[in-house]
């Protein structure tokens, strides 16, 4: 594994900076904004996730003797390009939307300005992170949605690339997941770990019994006990009859759910189990985890579905030139007319529109204004674009453990601004029309 | 980035690891398996992919004093299981289907033969990597198939986690894609990369001529031009202006496709630019591959669907104990029975049998069945498992550079040896019925 982030990049953004070079537009001041045309999935708002994670690889986004040597040997650039690259450090601004925030179509959840060659290399790396963790974030919400208040658990590492693993337990702990399976998601990024044993530890042992001893033996009563290794009521009567009426939880990873979990919470309460909790952990999604709300259920445990973005496993977004400057300083806006994939030059600035009882009801879009112009703005709109980077150096609020802490909390904040319709599953419209003021 | 991979593990792995080792259990000798209870997305087979990178990934999971000091300070596990930990490294066997290799239902892709405790602790990496990388695979024969004769290039890195983007660019190029557009997969896999400029160099510039002249400057007529920016037409008729008609190709980005493919062919042999490709890249997935079959297009690039399993973001493989060892040093198969998840127990052995004329007939599993008992089977069935570590020491030719290689040379054989039916991209049965021998 390499810790430079600097290859993580598709080949012609350096092609491009090559000719950039050679034709002395490298240095344009320009602005690259990153977007979604649409919601993913039909879905009703997506949620921005991956920006700490961004901020943090984009620091180690630097081109050393190693990547230089290979870009060297395999003539992928000329000598000019890669000197420019050896002193490469990003030294523009980035503004973008908070961690956790919600985002419709054409929102600049992203604003990079920089000169072209500075803002063209980022491409790839703000794509690959913003697409994956948002993909998951959007996923994660409705799941928190269809749970109402009881807690989940993101428990999908083996479903999805071993590092995009870590990266989908934050974005779950962002959108509101209360603990992960994944433990280097607990050392990374401070999320609470979980988990207690599988159907292998059971069929270690001579007996469902045995197995259950020896749990508890190492972990004491209060843990929780997977009771469908063989057969769930047998299952069940051993746990209560090895841990006794303490027992933590059982566990159920298979058959019909609904029906299930309310024969297993009767057998627990007819053997007197009523604190023993049931945790669920069957092929879950929001949906599934929908139809559980009338059951006695007390916790859920997601994988497959949600670190792969439950049927949408790339948010969408994409990375756009939307104005440049002239050799005599005026800003041009810039954009590209293709067939469907249209984009709207010019810089950008956004607000939240909320009505006077506080739900969100616009996501407005301002063309041709910036950050600076944001005091003059009614203050029934919530400013959504803040500074992530500020010539070059990192705004350290946003990054590590508290960068994330503070992105789960945000998130709270924005999902209690929406409006009701935000949280309906079914496929359908954006739950906020963007409108564009130019 | 922490290059020790040993806690990208689930928290249970290690629960259960400190519960076997408090009941004198974690040295019992098993046998793990992975496998898949069906195929993704009810194609008609899968590919095994990822077994190159494992190997290299389970050479780094080691717990050093960073990992220990966080499971302690978290009391993740007790004191007993921290020491066990600290001396961790794998030292047991690993037979597998080898990387590149089509695999159907119940086949045994994976082997993993060691003490509780070593093989316990491997499940989620060697699920995330497997389920990943063979999600990835899957999905890049189907388009290979589509694509008939024509090179298929791997531009997905922005769709996915930008570590996946590595893995994915890698087990693409294992099921035939030609190249990539990810410079680390270039660097780390050998494999070719590839790229030209994106809409945004169109957009610095004054004129698409301007830009056209900029690219063509600094990387020769050979180039590929991305001529939808504006208005295709008048992009096609200014590329072979500026580059002449020796330019190498022009990429088409948008648009309905089957009919504009025929249109810019006219116009650029109208022009007299008989030589130059076209290339195209907007949202294919194997379907739409298929459907520009009749069109005159010479290669094509594929994103998101590529990169994200076409429909199927994880292949659903499974690691299960399969047999452990007695005391007295029987073996006994073990199985759970849980609703619809189901496994069979034992130690197997697979081959591949063909019919007289080398055709692919059956995916054969012989339960109770060793390595050692191969050379007694008959000539026309292909063995399917090889050694990947022998006693903690991985077999060399399975990674790095070479390995990736092999694996796609290999994958053009199984391909081969595949029956028709095999290259069907409709939903349906598996090519092979998977037959059992006890």
């Amino acid at each position: 594994m390499n810790t430079s982030t600097a290859l993580r990049t598709d080949r012609y953004e350096l092609t491009m900076l090559e000719a950039a070079i050679t034709h002395g537009t490298a240095d344009t001041p320009c602005m690259f904004e990153a977007f979604g045309r649409r919601l993913p999935g039909a879905r009703r708002y997506g949620v921005v996730a991956g920006i700490g994670r961004l901020l943090e690889r984009i620091r180690d986004f630097r081109f050393g003797d190693a990547e230089l040597a290979w870009l060297s040997g395999n003539e992928v650039v000329n000598s000019a390009t890669l000197d420019w690259l050896a002193d490469y450090r990003f030294s523009g601004d980035i503004w973008g939307y908070a961690e956790g925030e919600a985002y419709f179509p054409e929102s600049p959840i992203l604003i990079v300005e920089s000169s072209f060659g500075e803002g063209v290399l980022l491409e790839t790396l703000i794509l690959s992170i913003l697409n994956y963790d948002s993909a998951v974030a959007a996923a994660a919400t409705r799941m928190v949605t269809a749970a109402a208040d009881r807690p989940l658990a993101e428990m999908g590492s083996r479903r999805t690339h071993e590092d995009s693993a870590v990266a989908a337990a934050r974005a779950a702990y962002i959108a509101g997941f209360s603990a992960t399976s994944n433990l280097e998601a607990g050392r990374t990024w401070g999320i609470p770990t979980m988990g207690t044993a599988a159907h292998s530890f059971t069929l270690l042992h001579e007996s469902e019994e045995e197995a259950f001893r020896a749990q508890i033996a190492a972990s004491g009563p209060e843990t929780t006990l997977l009771v469908d290794t063989y057969d769930i009521a047998r299952g069940v009567e051993t746990a209560i009859r090895v841990a006794g009426t303490e027992l933590g939880a059982i566990r159920l990873d298979s058959g019909d759910l609904p029906t299930l979990v309310v024969d297993v919470r009767r057998q627990l309460d007819k053997l007197g189990a009523h604190d023993t909790k049931i945790t669920v952990t069957s092929d879950l999604d929001e949906y599934a985890i929908a139809t559980l709300r009338p059951a006695p259920v007390d916790s859920y445990g997601v994988g497959t579905s949600l670190v792969t973005g439950s049927g949408s496993p790339a948010a969408g977004l994409v990375y756009k030139l939307v104005a440049r400057q002239r050799g005599n300083g005026e800003w041009v806006s810039v954009a590209k007319a293709s067939t469907g994939k249209a984009s709207i030059g010019g810089r950008k600035y956004a607000t939240r529109v909320r009505d006077e009882n506080g739900v969100a009801r616009q996501e407005k879009v301002y063309i041709g204004l910036g950050p600076e112009d944001a005091d003059a703005l009614p203050s029934t709109e919530r400013p959504l674009l803040q500074p992530l980077m500020t010539a070059g150096d990192i705004d350290d609020r946003h990054v590590g453990v508290a960068g994330t802490r503070r992105a789960r909390e945000h998130h709270a904040m924005v999902r209690s601004e929406l409006p009701a319709g935000a949280f309906r599953l079914g496929r359908g419209d954006p739950a906020l029309p963007t409108t564009f003021d130019e």
